[in-house]
């Protein structure tokens, strides 16, 4: 008896744009930092990118500007432009702007070059990043007595994450340390970055496709995929970087497909086009 | 037209035993260390003990053993012994006792002798303390590693407290880091402290007294006053210390009674006997 054939859920032929997480799924974090292309994942970038499809780099690294993360990608062998790059820093400041706010930021010191012209004099906001070994005490005190000292407290926590990899062990992230300002200070933070559904919105709008023709390709069930998903968007994940088996058992999210890492994900978007 | 006597709502001629937070209500914190007295809580304490009232003093201080708080206590003219103060530290540390764990901690230098009998090599939990500036990235960043590396992950937390007041401002308290640590592993910790009821039943115990007959007296109206109200003691709240005007309209608890300070809570207390 022939097994039954599985029908395929969804159909890649109606995808017209593609957004990319960045790390586990174009490159893995080494000790020295340089960091080392997951297999095919440079080859898989360049045949999106001839079959036409638009690329989007979706990601919540907040330790370097764009610049450094173009550099260090190009380093790698990938091909990519600073505007195609999506990290949360650009986005909150422009919100810091539009809102007329001036933060006292904790945040990594590479990337400080992104807040370079934003007013941080007499600070009404805490904008929160993955500050790393940066999180001092001292730091994270002045930010809980800034929000103490204001009569409506606004927090922006760049990203929600937990912890992330890297090649000397797991490292707590920057969602953390919100839930430590939020618990200290009865406040609930603006997260910018994945997955709100506002900074998925920006980069559809600068692809110019609708979330319900668009594919987010990550390692993060929540963030990545489940985020995704919640804008309309189809969501991949990769069993690369941060994925754990027991992502495939994930109580609220259900991936569109599970791929072994992003070049098969290439293929299953590029099949019967 | 005489106004209408409000009826006091409980009688103090049933109490048999007090409970006494202390930063906040015997003492202020000062900018040296020092601390400073509270007025009229050296004699409030004195017009306890000569009453016959046993009397305990509950703290959720882990910045100091017992011996270096009661010498503290003594300098500002209190009169306790050691074994009349009931702080976290010794309860966490027959819990890891009986249970065989070995604790990663995250706690203040000056309460490490507090741990000096407990074995920490190979950690199987971790403990977390007021650890102050002594929160470092790497020293939280271990103990969420810690509790990854476990299969179960156990997290003890001495208090859950959000801040305290200094006189250099408001502190983050261990609450945070809790709250940074849970969110982190999907863990919920074990409060030991003010408010779990096994640390007030404790205290219960060795003073030989009912809940029913005792009566806890604190600044903090979460941890102090619903804590005991919760294990069906009688909790009043000073307005000195941490007290805000805000919790006389406390979402959640209601004290028995409001005073302005120890020495009127024990005038209430000694009133009528």
């Amino acid at each position: 008896m022939a097994l039954p054939v599985k029908p395929s859920p969804w159909s890649s032929k109606s995808i017209q744009g593609v957004l990319l997480d960045i790390s586990g799924v174009l490159y893995n974090n080494t000790e020295d930092d340089v960091g080392v292309a997951i297999d095919g994942s440079v080859e898989a970038v360049e045949r999106l990118r001839k079959s036409g499809l638009p690329v989007r780099f979706c990601t919540n690294e907040t330790q370097c500007t764009r610049e450094q993360l173009v550099r260090k990608l190009s380093r790698l062998g990938f091909t990519l432009g600073v505007s195609e790059v999506f990290p949360p820093a650009p986005a909150v400041c422009q919100i810091l702007k539009e809102r007329n706010l001036r933060p006292f930021t904790v945040i990594h010191p590479s990337c400080d070059p992104e807040f370079a012209d934003i007013d941080q004099n007499d600070p009404n906001c805490v904008v929160l990043g993955d500050a790393a070994k940066y999180f001092t005490f001292e730091k994270v005190n002045k930010a809980f007595q800034t929000l103490m000292s204001l009569e409506k407290p606004i927090l922006f926590s760049m990203g929600q994450g937990k912890y992330y990899k890297e090649a000397g062990g797991l490292k707590l992230d920057v969602g953390a340390y919100m839930k430590a300002l939020e618990y200290a200070c009865d406040v609930k933070a603006e997260i910018v970055g994945k997955p709100s559904p506002s900074f998925f919105n920006a980069v559809l709008k600068d692809m110019g496709v609708d979330a319900s023709n668009a594919v987010m390709i990550g390692d993060d069930i929540v963030n990545d995929v489940g985020g995704a998903q919640a804008c309309g968007m189809k969501g991949i994940q990769v069993r690369t970087g941060k994925f754990r088996p027991s992502d495939e058992n994930h109580p609220t999210v259900k991936p569109d497909s599970y791929v072994d890492n992003l070049a098969a994900g290439v293929d299953l978007l590029l099949q019967n086009r």
